[in-house]
């Protein structure tokens, strides 16, 4: 039976450490608020005071937590994985970080002794609940063989894109199509809106063209409703607007609606929209057209 | 048996009005280059030499021509349907046009006993040859309701979306999301190979979750090859990015991206890529970048 | 003595109409609302009850109204100058219109007998009180000089810029480059305050450097008070984005942030900051920051 | 006879040394390049092998390095002004470099036992050399009294803008205006091209009015000749660009404008403009516009 020791065990963690006991795995998991770990528990999986505890005898670690700093400090810190975990254990980091820190990560991995995947996730909530996450892998062609069966338990389109770091592009371009494709859909409605058009109908037949998009489908609720309950938040695609725009400026690359997509993100946070779903990008084209709540 | 006039047979409008002869209309065609009506006379339709003698008889006046001034001249000209089709003929255009043009058009066509349709498409040359297109319909319920089995014939997803003007408001919006979702696509494919990601690999897996579109499956084709033959061509789309802003601006709605989009595809023109489909707006992102060819 | 026949004697004509009189000219004023002729005739003018008794008899047509089709229907309507002065007469058009109206219009100038300058016209309500404006000429050589003697009674800056549509150019070129100065302005007043910098001593040290700018110089009183009284408002700046964006897209030249600030100044119609002078952009900037009235 | 360490002897901080020398101070003068500080010695100064050697003695310490890691290195780095330089010393940081930066480093100088103040400049290579410069300083209002006769000695507009920080804010918030202005300059000169007007007459009448600023100027030269010899170069405000989006990101401040004028900037250096002076935002405007060496 393979141990995954599982750091992280928030709103996405939480789901995949559970599907992995469905999947037969032997689960261990950690959360800083250990109350977190409870549903595992129940879910007859087990948990651990510290990362040292969860990583000790693991075969496979996982990880899934908001930020860069966050998986620095769990692989490379003093209480981290590391300094505790067995030689030779592989890694994989399903967190969205700054693909940069995800390559140095994995020389220090490699250094150290152990392999480490960077597989960010797509696909949210539901799509952790429902074990449907598409997963952006990067890393050696082995290491990701090794980790199909984790993936598998977890995925629906899973894809090795590359080496390190690799994974992370991927989701920082993801990230870049999915604000684009939202503020287009938010100008959209609002013009239709200041038209009079139908918005139902409206949708229902930009659905079925060129427009149509997972963005309409799985957003246009949200937009004729006017309301925006996470979902994903502002705050974290803010986050992630900063990575895809430092990263693209790192290689050279121009973005011109990539950046102007992160002002508008940054503006919904700056207002404080942060904690509302990323559609809520919509309630920016109304402001800046006097048209809030139309 | 139901007559059709059919004005402007061109790459959308010649495989239209076959379609229409297979439904069993009896369609008389017209287009300025006469050569064109050609293979409709061959699927069982009839030439006719002028659009008086194309809409004399005709109980149903379709039309598919490029622009404003185009639809104007055919409806409003000497030789037009006003002037020679008979008093109630349900005139339908196809066309994508002004939104202020088909409405004002819809007020002469009532004054001068006629019912008009704004049915601009969307689906591009694959959607006309499959009798595959999104319609979105402008116009009165039950002129609607009569234009239908010609909809049907010639359409797959055909949504009324409101009164006159309102189908060309909704096919504006369209251009919008469609414009901006390319663009978005093409910032992402650029920033993905500099960093040397596997692309097909990327977009198998961007495809999968919430990056997703109908743009994304339709173009990846073109952005992987790097040949964007036609399709629907920039200058055409640079038409199309004009007309939603200038709508957005008389109704005081902002559109961000909207305008910068409008620029960048200003610009794949001025450089001399009008007649590229309009998926090269990533070689506009690939000039930015100083990654031309790459 | 020379009879100059001036049509539109508001905020901007009103005082440059004055200032012909002090110069020894007999002016001979017109406005639709005949009070706002008084001021003329107590400075030694007189006032005409129609156009045509105002160009009757003139040696000299100036001409300061708001739009495009205002100057069309001065010109060419069926009361218009066109039809009512001598023929030969010099027309000097003040006003700010599109350029492609102003060379249309410079044509039919000619075709009936007139010579037309288009010399829009910088530095607001104090250029046009202290006969201090900047003038910018389109037209014929020969025109210019005969027209110098007007001109140096109201500007100080006079450039004859090219032939007719030339001086409207320029004008849309200053438009664009007040706009963006206002709004680079705007951006860096909001960056300094939420730093806490003294914003008092930064605009200072600012103005010393490469930052300097008319637009700083004229407009730190406004964003350093919040207050924002007119001056050169909001909505003709909104009109004149519209002006130097459609000409731009129609000669093939690419603006982007032209195009972004044109949407920027719509926000600011839009949220009914028209009334307000233009340095109010600098409202947008906060509210999108989250910073209103700071 | 005060006793001046200067650390970085380039094109700005040599001059600037030199005119310290001329005031009167005994300057001890430091180059990476030894070579550099020859000018320096020939004026009156002193060379140092080490930063070491020409900061032991000095009563004052003058940097002048490229960037926020050059800067640390001076200061902390082992070598650096913190081991070597007498406790009490009066640090001035002339450099440009990120506020945040400024702000951690003046407070390793406190602990340390040293008064920092941070002092950047603008006037370019003119200003350094005529003592013309203006000088943004933050820090202790008695550190910037007792700098005074250094700042008077090499600058013509010196203000004390806030605490530590503030003077990097400023300057960035200088860059921000300068490189919109530019860029805003740039777009209206290819308009004006594109229209055919006489460009030279053009900018003499918007240099009279409310479109006047130093950036059209200083920079119309360039512009008119098409060739842009550094003055300041693409690199270094791109270098500059990142400094502002990056404050204005974590205070919170969106920059619409900023952000575009910065992948504006971005694409510049991506094309190979890298060297050129900053005005050459004019080529990217003429490369989307199909315009190049018009």
């Amino acid at each position: 039976m393979t141990t995954v020791g599982f750091i992280g065990l928030g709103i996405m963690g939480g789901p995949m450490a559970g599907h992995l006991v469905k999947a037969g795995f032997d689960v261990v998991g950690y959360n800083r608020t250990a109350a977190k770990a409870q549903p595992l528990v129940e879910a007859g999986g087990r948990g651990a005071p510290s990362i040292a505890d969860a990583v000790r005898d693991a075969d496979i670690v996982a990880i899934m937590v908001p930020d860069s700093p966050d998986v620095r400090a769990v692989l490379a810190g003093e209480d981290g994985v590391f300094a505790h975990a067995k030689p030779g254990t592989l890694v994989i980091d399903f967190s969205s970080i700054r693909p940069d820190v995800t390559t140095e990560l994995a020389e220090q991995a490699r250094a150290a002794g152990f392999r480490l995947l960077d597989a960010p996730v797509s696909g949210g909530e539901a799509g952790a609940k429902n074990a449907a996450l598409s997963i952006m892998v990067g890393g050696a062609a082995e290491d990701f063989a090794a980790a199909r069966p984790v993936f598998d338990a977890v995925g629906k389109t899973v894809v090795h894109v590359g080496p390190n770091g690799a994974g992370q592009t991927v989701k920082a371009a993801n990230q870049l199509i999915v604000a684009s494709n939202i503020q287009a859909l938010a100008e959209a409605v609002t013009f239709l809106r200041a038209y009079g058009v139908d918005l139902e109908s409206a949708l229902e037949v930009l659905g079925g063209g060129l427009a149509g998009s997972a963005v309409l489908n799985q957003k246009k609720g949200n937009m004729l409703s006017g309301e925006f309950p996470p979902g994903f938040r502002i705050e974290l695609h803010h986050k992630d607007m900063g990575i895809v725009n430092s990263a693209a400026r790192e290689a050279g690359v121009v973005l011109p609606v990539g950046a102007l997509v992160a002002q508008l993100m940054a503006s919904a946070l700056a207002v404080g929209d942060g904690g509302l779903d990323h559609s809520a990008l919509l309630r920016g084209v109304e402001r800046l057209s006097g048209r809030e709540g139309t």
